[in-house]
């Protein structure tokens, strides 16, 4: 199995890290998402990362590049379900995860996305999604 | 990464299936989805396989068992996101995928476990859930 499956959930994707990130295989999921996004038109992407024990500066400059990434295509980044032991070592190592929200399990991740999105269109009555109601 | 992450989306647990099924791997999942299934009051159990290319009878009875024990404490499980190939060799093999059904990928697992939940409900208004319009 060499690529983590993107999944479609309404106008958000849902990814979850379940093996270790080395090079090739995090640099498609980057590339994937991006293209997904654009296929999709989705507006935000949840990152599950519930099943990673150890994180490194690695592992944090993909999670910033997507995050920095998708920003560019209009879409937001949380990153959900991380643990107390990998909150504890990004602190402790000084690993800033820059561009992206965290949230403490996917359900609130989405409710944050919900949130923004909806604040966006509020606030940008030109948006294409403006006046959709299926948030 | 020694456990499959299970997330909670509303009523429904999400699985994603991105490594091997190893005996004691598999184990631990059917463990963890019961266990999470009473914790939670879930009332539907989506497995995503869109990361598996290869199918084998092993990984055809871990899926039924878990169908079978989801049922047992009364809940659908709904198998997305199968790769053709897969649909294939479990058919040219003769692999039954008993006590699930399957969806195109998650939104549409999704749609079918809602239809299925709220049908239950209506037949049944002793059921917990009944009235709860939050589906």
């Amino acid at each position: 199995m060499d690529k983590i499956p993107i999944l479609r959930m309404g106008r958000f994707l849902l990814v979850t890290i379940q093996v270790d990130l080395y090079d090739k295989l995090a640099l498609d999921l980057e590339a994937d998402l991006i293209k997904m996004v654009g296929k999709t038109n989705a507006r935000g992407i949840l990152i599950d990362i519930s099943a990673v024990n150890i994180v490194d500066s690695f592992m944090g400059r993909i999670i910033s590049n997507i995050g920095a990434m998708a920003k560019l295509v209009d879409a937001e980044t949380v990153v959900v379900g991380m643990q107390p032991a990998v909150a504890i070592t990004l602190v402790e190592l000084g690993l800033p995860l820059r561009g992206v929200y965290t949230a403490l399990n996917v359900e609130k991740g989405m409710d944050l996305l919900k949130s923004k999105v909806l604040r966006e269109e509020e606030t940008d009555p030109d948006d294409d999604y403006a006046g959709d109601s299926s948030v």
